[in-house]
């Protein structure tokens, strides 16, 4: 199975307002929820896709418990979240109607305490003996060490597992020096990391931080690769209007399927752009449009260069 | 023991942000839940005041889940809330820190089915056999019929149990005419109900749609009683400065109370804005400081006119 981790889950809320307007009171016309954080939207997509798919970090309170009852309704996807004793976060989404712009407010997520931490730790290494592939996916809750995915990065590396991480400011600072096999920031996180914010210099000062291969997300540009063995830009085949939320996640399946399976570089890149695009084409915002894929894949763009052996 | 009907109960969510800007992400500092709608919030000062309170009404989903077990965590405050397939809702109130402002998004309710509607009124009425008064408090949730009211207030006076009413629109306006002990409107709700601004003659104008009593809750000026022994102005002793959220619901709270006891309408009306003044005092909004009640309730100028027999 492929792994996920997602230190931070969330019960993902998305409201409809008419018109947001600060100090007014509003009607929310429509509310959506679901089990979120970036890892469990990973898993939600490999899971659609077909691959047995595991996911684990925390989860507690009654939001907790919303989320794995929902979770438990997902096909494929196996729920291995430890409990902790404070409430697991919400997200809202405040979609405005008129303008169709989105509002978000992140509550901060629950304290973890130092037992909990050793739980999961143990849970993990476990977990790991059936992986094929794991990902260590966007933040890190209160009371989590900020130097965590160094530590489940090297306890990956030792148990054998390949290992992608999807995360952003000092936690993938400090990931990178434990040299996962894949990194994948967006520019801006690519330019935060790195202080340059041309992308193909900041992928290859990526990599000299330690991690052995960086994909760059460049929104509508699609992918920028710098690995061992090669360097390589997958981009879809046209523009793309949609909704971008979910995309990168998408993006994120795409690479582990392929890491798990072992695929070359360009199938890897070609899987995760057209999950990536027939996300933003999806009518619901972090789905994707499974027609739209399938025929997406075999027209990305894939272009670049082996590196000599 | 008091009975309080909430009908569309809620999870009452504050949120702090530094700066609330539409089409922006904001990081939530704090998160404070309670159980929340109208009823329930008069059932919980009344239980802090040492009555014995049942609140009943609907609550379904993971939110109901959470309402119920806060409830749970209340003294003297007993649950006899219906069970309903559809979620309660949440509202969220979001501040401000910078203006101290408050944006509040509310969700719809559940969707209650005709015969969720049935089975409370079969609980209604047993639960009426112990009150010794009952408030029907807040809007009412999708698919409870818009004359609720009124056949929920038959109901009490056919079992000799006094009723108040604290709604507003077209619940209040079909509530009226069943001849409901008291209602209770706020300066907005009894103009849109008569169609007069000027309270004492809007008051004088409700009573004749069917209320035995009108006491409207004037903000700061405090409450206008017109009731069949006479008419009354209560106040607090000066100027109040605090957080008017709640202050309401504690006048509900006073007034039911000094109904339950058959207090003198002087009596309930000084027990309701000292109420209502140690809920603005409070430094948690939607409590009430004890301290400040018990002080104010000898300081309350009640000034007015009995009736002649």
């Amino acid at each position: 199975m492929i792994l996920t981790v997602t230190l931070n889950t969330a019960l993902d809320l998305t409201y409809r307002v008419r018109s947001l307007r600060p100090h007014a009171s509003h009607r929310v016309s429509e509310v959506v929820e679901r089990p979120g954080g970036k890892g469990v939207n990973v898993a939600r997509v490999l899971a659609a896709l077909g691959h047995e798919v595991t996911v684990t970090g925390f989860a507690g309170g009654g939001t907790g418990r919303e989320v794995r009852e929902r979770l438990a309704g997902t096909p494929g996807l196996v729920d291995a979240l430890v409990p902790v004793g404070a409430p697991t976060r919400r997200t809202i989404a405040v979609v405005d109607e008129r303008t169709g712009d989105t509002t978000q407010l992140n509550e901060p997520g629950p304290q973890v305490t130092s037992g909990e931490w050793a739980t999961f730790q143990g849970s993990y290494e476990d977990l790991l003996g059936a992986a094929s592939a794991v990902a260590l996916c966007g933040s890190l809750p209160p009371g989590v060490p900020v130097g965590a995915y160094a530590g489940l990065i090297r306890t990956a590396r030792a148990a054998g597992v390949p290992v992608l991480l999807d995360t952003s400011g000092e936690p993938l600072r400090r990931g990178m020096a434990a040299r996962p096999d894949i990194v994948k920031p967006n520019a801006e996180e690519l330019a935060e990391l790195t202080g340059s914010h041309e992308p193909l210099r900041a992928a290859r000062d990526a990599r000299r931080r330690g991690a052995h291969a960086v994909v760059a997300s460049l929104g509508a540009e699609g992918l920028l690769a710098h690995t061992p063995e090669g360097r390589w830009r997958a981009a879809p085949p046209a523009p793309l209007h949609g909704n971008p939320t979910g995309a990168g996640d998408s993006a994120v399946a795409g690479l582990l399927s392929g890491l798990a399976e072992r695929l070359p570089w360009p199938e890897r890149l070609a899987r995760a752009v057209a999950l990536s695009a027939a996300t933003v084409l999806a009518p619901t915002a972090g789905e994707f449009d499974r027609a739209a894929y399938e025929e997406l894949l075999g027209r990305v763009a894939v272009t670049g260069e082996v590196s000599a052996a």
